[in-house]
């Protein structure tokens, strides 16, 4: 029988419900009681069954005890930075110019192809530790800046040693992250080898490592059904898919979402009404990613609050990435989602860790109810309202497991 | 003859060019020579003056040197917080309602008639030590939610006190910050006390703390004869204007700080063509608040490229305040300035410290020439890009004075 604890002394508890949407629980003065590292029963400390009574204490210290946060879209791992790039842009240089001299995602993958395994290693560590110290619990993370086998093979073979040393990843293979120069204007040739041959290729080198597989279907870059061929070839292979989709036009990539069971839609910026509703029916996750239009300048934000009313689950994530949204921070995503995409604090805290986690095929992440892994947020504010409100504090929540 | 220093082992030194509107110099392996807390000399290390070599080192640790922010627009002191208010309007609560329930600025202002000079201090302190560990050096601070004479001689008192403490900040009154209550559908005769007797009493109590006035002039708030009325007051009592203006709408809030030779107009959302011209030949500074504009979930930011292109030395601004902007992160902004002003960065830069700086009248403050005070900000970057690109990060500079 493993140690039973409580968690006491606490201002409050704040948690979605897993057993309903967008309902979220707020117990003041709550106590949660552990054991074998899950929540065994969480409520008013005065109401604490006596079984728990002489139970270890853990000590509150009058802070808010939440769940943990999941990022179910990062693209942790890669060579290199773009800062210099990031202010060229602001200077008015173009994407197009930028990639005419072989800027942009190509430096990303020349970087990347560079570094070894070690070093691929301990950039994502650095990255997981400063996620970790501001309350990610779990995350979602993605190959696809090799975009040749050896490369992504790395690429994989950094995740799944971070997996091993015990870091809570999801891993998602994703070769046909963008077409690499050696393949320009032979989009189709690209995508057959990735399905034919690297995707089969990976999972046989790293049997178990990959959950995921994604493809970006947009215009310029993969088409609905060169998505479709990497999908198929990824399922065949036991990979869930996910997909980036409508992040600039529409090109109905959250209907080939709901079409094929993916487990999220991410982006979808240009999402069409039919999409939502199709994502609703389907059980797909929208995955809106407003770090990434705040970042690139933009000012559509997606439309959050219709997909909601369409009855989709939406999640928020980070799109951690250098490119597009260098962002680490899982506080300025919760802002973004209530001040820009217009969710309200509630809805924002849900789409941040349970609809996260069930993106992710998780239901024991993301919520404090009984039965869920104990990775306890605990924040220094009078209201997790704050942790919102004080737009420009960097609160570090103390972590309880 | 005071202490002669040497600021060595740099990465680099990056500063606007006090004697150029738009100009930086950037100096990798920089040293700064300092002596009787100001800049003596900058340049390369390996130029630095054979006078100086035999002077007390500090070593640099391979950062980069900036000089500290300068926030030219702040409510630093108020009683109470708006987070509950906050997450009201998150789920669609209008203001109109708000404020009938008798929220919005009114809760604020009833707090902080309620709250004694000890307590406006207090607060005050707890958020300067936040903007200084975040490298601010200076700000500007604003009364404006007493609206009665006592409160905002208390707000006024605390401000004194504060000053008096060392904390390096400009002090505007603002009794016109809004029409209270009482005097609601009498704002002739609001206007006519605050111009014709508290703000002659308030400067009569505490002389030469106040240096500049304000009043805000919007539709719904005052109006422009009206905010000409508070101006007159405060200049014959020898402050100089600043104005809240052309917020929502555009009422020629603008125009009117350059009829009055105002040293500032800020927010400016909805300024006019005509506006910008005047403010350029006036050498009035328009101060933006990118902050707010997120904050509020509005997506029209201020025009900062036009009035740029029209001859403004715009500054930026965080407006802190418990409504509208509850941020003390000069990063924040920064980056706003960027990624949503579309300013590159040596323009958000040199706005956060130069510009800021002169609209305050501080010819030495917000550049690392010689002369300028040493209030120099050492980040620990690559480059000081990177606060800007690594959009989640939350950089605290070493200070050095």
């Amino acid at each position: 029988m493993e140690t039973k604890r409580v968690l006491r002394h606490l201002r409050g508890l704040f948690t979605p419900d897993p057993n309903e949407p967008w309902r979220t629980d707020r117990i003041e003065g709550a106590a949660v009681a552990l054991q074998g590292g899950r929540i065994a029963w969480i409520g008013a400390e005065r109401d604490l069954p006596s079984e728990w009574t002489g139970a270890e204490v853990i000590d509150g210290q009058g802070r808010w005890a939440t769940p943990g946060f999941v990022d179910p879209h990062t693209h942790l791992v890669f060579g290199g930075d773009r800062s210099q790039e990031f202010n060229r842009r602001l200077h008015g240089v173009s994407y197009a110019q930028l990639a005419a001299e072989g800027g942009g995602i190509r430096e990303t993958v020349r970087a990347t192809r560079q570094a070894t395994v070690e070093e691929l290693v301990a950039v994502g560590e650095e990255r997981l530790q400063k996620l970790t110290r501001k309350g990610v619990v779990h995350l979602e993370a993605k190959t696809g800046y090799g975009l040749e086998l050896e490369a992504e093979s790395r690429l994989l073979e950094a995740y799944a040693i971070l997996k091993s040393q015990g870091w809570s990843l999801d891993v998602t293979l994703m070769p046909a992250h963008d077409l690499p120069q050696e393949f320009a204007d032979h989009a189709d040739e690209y995508i057959r080898l990735v399905a034919d041959q690297w995707q089969p290729e990976l999972v046989r080198r790293f049997p178990g490592v990959a959950r995921f597989v994604d493809v970006f279907v947009e215009k310029g870059v993969f088409t609905v059904e060169q998505g479709r061929r990497i999908i198929e070839s990824g399922k065949a292979l036991g990979l869930t898919p996910r997909l980036h989709a409508d992040e600039f036009v529409h090109t109905g990539g959250a209907e080939l979402a709901a079409e094929v069971g993916a487990a999220s839609a991410d982006h979808l910026m240009f999402c069409s009404d039919e999409g939502m509703k199709a994502m609703a029916q389907a059980g797909v996750t929208p995955i809106l990613l407003p770090g990434t239009t705040l970042f690139l300048g933009m000012r559509d934000f997606a439309p959050a609050r219709r997909m909601i009313e369409a009855g989709c689950r939406v999640a928020l994530a980070s799109d951690f990435n250098p490119g597009s949204c260098a962002c680490l921070d899982p506080l300025l995503i919760l802002r973004l989602g209530c001040l820009q995409l217009r969710m309200t604090f509630e809805e924002a805290f849900t789409a941040m860790t349970l609809h996260a986690a069930r993106s992710l095929g998780h239901d024991d992440l993301g919520h404090l109810h009984p039965g869920a892994q104990a990775r306890i947020a605990l924040w220094d504010v009078n209201h997790p309202l704050e942790l919102v409100y004080w737009m420009g504090e960097s609160y570090e929540p103390r972590m309880v497991k």
